[in-house]
């Protein structure tokens, strides 16, 4: 009965993808494991660009920072 | 010092009914294990459906095909 | 479908012990928000008194200043 | 840069058998939303059977009672 | 590669303040562990008040009956 | 009333160097957001290499691509 919580950056995830998101984890698990996919919980949290830090800034000003000269 | 997490779908909690929820945890974790509530979180996140998963499907679409023919 | 994650410091709580926490919180949820416990997972995190901290110190210290004189 | 979080019972999973969910995990989110593996960070928990419950029971028990007559 | 989770009640933090708390949580991985900030993550969520208990009480709740008489 | 969970490899942090994470980041959410450390929790987890993903590989083979040729 696995837990599976992915994060990522709010930036327009559609249902679509995260229905694929949720198949593919739960199929991953069943081939992987044989878990049963009706005890396999996948929750998808979308984080706030501001609420997101990576090399010790915020991921919009680390992006900035990377594409820049 | 327990610190709880409960992850619901989205759909309607009241808050009436989440201090309930604060309540029953504290509560159990005093009668249990003799937390002293006045150091126990208690923190409930509230997850859109299209973002929770189970039986490899976004949770709308499992109950709908659970309730289907 | 909810989720619930407990955590405490790790100082012998026994299996009984956790199978009514357990118990007791699959209770509480279908109390107060009716969720069906079948579909109710609780996962317990016992934590080293050392990985957990409280008030800027380890908890142990936090313990011995709070008693001592 | 997504994080993922997998927590499945301790029951024997192998080094090879996490290697294959790290890479199946960030496959699937190269695929699904474009995100680049190399800031996709995966973390497995593995929780003893008495820590996890379901159906108001450890899951020990909640499996010998669904085996059971 | 450190992942940090930050959770505070939503009080109007500013963006400001949150790229204080990623770069300050960034750094102090560096000068204790070694830790490389390009590898560390920082993920800040905002609770509201409603979703927070201590003390068995809403935090708001159990604000007001500690300011009180 | 601040939970930060830190997240690290499993690579030999000595109990110090654990106060010293917990000292820093209260005293940051102090610093940052005025948060009175007593309401302060700091939970660490050390996860072992093999649990512990990052651009498609467990930690110590990706370690090894990166310094080989």
């Amino acid at each position: 009965m696995p837990y599976v919580n992915i994060k990522i950056t709010r930036e327009g995830a559609t249902p679509e993808q995260k229905a694929r998101l949720i198949k593919g984890v739960s199929d991953l698990l069943y081939d992987v494991l044989g878990k049963d996919p009706a005890l396999t919980f996948v929750v998808i949290d979308e984080v706030a660009l501001e609420d997101w830090g990576v090399g010790g800034l915020p991921v919009e000003e680390h992006r900035r920072r990377r594409a820049g000269g």
